[in-house]
């Protein structure tokens, strides 16, 4: 036997038998967070929804008589479960009753056209469908196009007074009534195994059906905690809808610290800040649109309050302004980036000290970057989309965000193409244009398919929508391609201006001719309200059909 | 085909194809903290050393030199890199050096004797050996007992002084000089391979090699940040010796939080206060002797500081007044639960709102128990040691503390029977004896080993402690068996009494009277010093000893 050979010998020897088995090895899974905290602080606070208080005993309660309930109606490991709920109770039981049972949630987005539910639900071979009464004007139209019925439970929630018919066979709280409280729930088979199902918005033809996995879930939810550096016991409300890539996370990563959910069936400041001041809020997330109308909310809807309250926001970067005057308003704003398919945040803007010597202006500036990867994640680069080569690290040099690591999902349902050539290279591709800065932050620029391609020269959409933002009228800007003879593209922008404010489509042109390089300046401005998704995101594809027809 | 069949076929083919690949799964391993926080933070001061500062770009780039140096010298995947030293940058730089070149870092506790040392460097096979001059009394003699040497590397810190020759080839900054700064290390094949060697202290014979894992270590190190609840740049001062489980994971946790590192080469009052108030520290572990030393430091030692410090600390339960004294001094105290085989802490006694209305010496009894689980760790009973069933949670069945779960180690290097035995039943067995109470804390009664049995009835030595403790004028107290030819055994008690303090044995046996069960107080009571581990414990088995010969 030669020296290498024996070397290896050796060291086959030295660590040989030593694998991992029962004692120490636990597929990883959130699930575990609310049994953890349900030991520990059984009387506490888990959940508030209006004058309903609900404690980690009687949460872990809850969750399992949801999962047993699902199994006596015969719910098998891998099935789905969706639901189309606001941030109430029963989604949050959701969570934890679903993936108990081994099956697979699919929070679907509350916002969506009776034919996009209709097709997530066929296409995700929903087994049971939980729906809110506020809904029943699109579900019931969806459950008729359906040719195999899930199973429909009616959540009648005592907080909503308005129309909409029950259309289930059985309402929520009688259905977990009749789940055993002692449900004998079990870790999935495989980590690797499917948590939940998120449909992308489908702005590029139909949603696509994003797969979550067990380990991946597990880790997001610890990277929000580390990232986010929460504290025990947060008060956290919920202002960002449940079914965005399941909260992000948040419904595992707050009861992981054993902290209070604050529910809110809808965003509106005239609740949130009284709820604020009412429940101590410590923490809560939103898409910018959710600052937006938090800094625009009159005088005497907005309260004092003496605690720090963090705000998460991601979706799209908050314009600076806004987070100025969310600073102004007492809260402390920490910007995020993530996507459907990378299960909640990904990169945060982690604040440097350095900072502290900046105008309030140029930290907003900084801040409004999509910054470094959350320390859970393994890779986070922008490169050559084709070569998966990283660009330069110089502010200039545009590519694509790429991700790899644990928290990017499993892919997407019954579509192996789409999920190839997202993983293409080994990296998960985002989509999303950006540059790379000296000291590692990434800006996005544009979305890929945003970017307005004029006289052959690329015009980032994000960075004339910067201009048109600073102008003191603007509310909400957006800018898409319209189809130009001479040019191909020209951007063609979209204002909704602030309420009593007046402008013409002359005086923006030229305030962009004074901030852009003139190819850049838009060719037309259109004004009135914005499109807007579930999440707060601008619908850019209606304005792209809105500036074709112009 | 049957329904059955069928339906399994459709929930197979559902989620067929979604494998974990290249983009969303890689290895979890504590070394990427690092290389994140170099890429994010490269100017922020890792580690404190003296005068000497170490920003985050310079501690990765020690970590690559060592890894590439190593490498050159011929350290392949699955090598033992061993280092007996202080807490100084050389062991910090170990943590990620000998892992990023796939190496096993065997940190061996600084106050073992030639022959020890000698036997773990030739049962773990190591094949470089780091160690510092302060050391060569122990090493020199430990080396010549070995048959294959290994390649030995010297720290000669300027920080000492003191006697002690280079033993070595080499000096640590000149080996690491030579290796490549931009060296491309790798995550482990997989996140079970070995990533760390601990030798425990061998009380009952030879020490066992604890072997750590990559999963392991990167979860327990995330578990220590979300339930210490620690913030973004922690000032951590290094009065844990590092070798003691890898520092409890905190080389990994702080770097993961982009903290700095406060090195310190032995536990000294009089070092320990004023670098608290210079650099801010904000968290620190020790032994409970630690803690019962800064409570003891003379008045001129003492410094005030304005910050919150936390302390966390475990080994052995600490006495309520020491907990007193501390939060008397400034000190936040946080008790965990842990051992080598358990990759560090494993339960933490986590606070509840309810004790904010208890007494100080109320709470410190609260706050003395071991409490609950990590929220990384998946299963932490008190059980029946053979059937693995829990006992009754009454904080008066006693049983043994099994743990299961990702951070158990891998098991014992070259023992499967050990690591069979330990495994049992597919739980890792502490050695433990605890009671559960009714809110789900575990409180250690006593080590297995230690329990004395007298005429048929089960003693807690560590019951006894607690009344010795109580007596004004003790400051350490241990009890264990005596053999006795009526009872079988019966207690002996050592006591190191307070400097100044008298007391005799009739003192202390009528003491015990009034505070125990007659069949509990001591037959014998020794005055004297009282051996400790380097980690702060008291050496029962040399005390055992003692007793057998009195």
């Amino acid at each position: 036997m030669g020296t290498k050979k024996r070397v290896a010998a050796v060291r086959k020897n030295l660590w040989s038998g030593l694998k991992p088995g029962a004692a120490n090895r636990s597929e990883l899974s959130p699930i575990v967070f609310l049994a953890r905290a349900a030991e520990i602080y059984p009387q506490r606070v888990a959940v508030v929804h209006g004058a309903t208080r609900i404690n980690y005993a009687q949460f872990y309660e809850r969750a399992k008589r949801l999962a047993s309930a699902l199994e006596q109606r015969g719910v098998k490991r891998g099935d789905v479960v969706a639901a189309m709920l606001p941030n109430v109770p029963a989604l949050l039981d959701a969570h934890y009753g679903v993936p108990m049972a081994g099956a697979v949630l699919n929070a679907i987005n509350t916002r969506l056209d009776a034919e996009t539910v209709a097709y997530i639900l066929a296409h995700g071979e929903a087994k049971v469908f939980i729906t809110d009464r506020v809904y029943a004007g699109v579900v019931g139209p969806a459950l008729k196009k359906l040719k195999k019925k899930p199973l429909v439970i009616d959540v009648d929630d005592p907080l909503y007074t308005g129309p909409g018919e029950r259309l289930g066979s059985v309402e929520y709280e009688k259905f977990i009534g009749g789940g055993n409280p002692a449900f004998k729930w079990s870790l999935p088979r495989s980590e690797s195994d499917p948590i939940a199902l998120n449909y992308t918005s489908g702005t590029t033809g139909r949603p696509k059906g994003v797969v979550y996995h067990h380990r991946g879930t597990f880790l997001e939810s610890l990277g929000n905690i580390v990232a986010w550096a929460m504290p025990t016991h947060p008060v956290y409300l919920w202002t960002l809808p449940m079914f965005h890539c399941n909260g992000w996370c948040y419904p595992w990563s707050v009861t992981a610290m054993a902290g209070t959910h604050v529910c809110l069936r809808a965003v509106d400041p005239a609740q949130i800040f009284p709820m604020i001041v009412e429940h101590g809020v410590s923490h809560m997330c939103g898409a910018p649109t959710v600052l937006t109308m938090l800094v625009a909310a009159p005088e005497q809807q907005r309260r004092q309050f003496t605690q720090a309250v963090h705000i998460m926001t991601g979706g799209s970067p908050p314009p600076a302004k806004v987070i100025k005057g969310m600073e102004e308003l007492g809260f402390t704003v920490l910007h995020i980036y993530g996507m459907t398919e990378l299960q909640g945040p990904s990169t945060f803007c982690a604040v440097q000290d350095s900072w502290g010597g900046l105008s309030q202006e140029d930290r907003a500036v900084q801040m409004a970057r999509q910054g470094v990867r959350y320390q859970v994640v393994e890779g986070h680069i922008v490169a050559d989309p084709k070569s998966c080569k990283p660009v330069k690290k110089d502010g200039q040099a545009m590519g694509e965000i790429l991700v790899q690591g644990n928290t990017v999902m499993l892919g997407y349902l019954k579509d192996p193409k789409a999920t190839r050539e997202a993983f293409h290279g080994g990296w998960m591709h985002t989509g999303d244009l950006a540059v790379w800065h000296p000291g590692n932050y990434i800006e996005i620029k544009d979305r890929k398919k945003d970017v307005i391609i004029s006289g052959g020269e690329n015009i980032s959409s994000v960075e004339v929508e910067i201009a048109l933002y600073k102008h003191p009228s603007t509310a909400l800007a957006a800018v898409v391609a319209r189809p130009d003879e001479k040019w191909g593209e020209t951007p063609c922008a979209f204002v909704q201006l602030k309420p009593g404010a007046s402008a013409t489509e002359e005086d923006f042109i030229k305030w962009c001719r004074d901030n852009l390089a003139k190819f850049k300046v838009p060719k037309k401005v259109v004004f009135g309200d914005l499109p807007t998704t579930a999440t707060g995101k601008i619908q850019k594809y209606v304005l792209r059909e809105r500036a074709r027809e112009l």
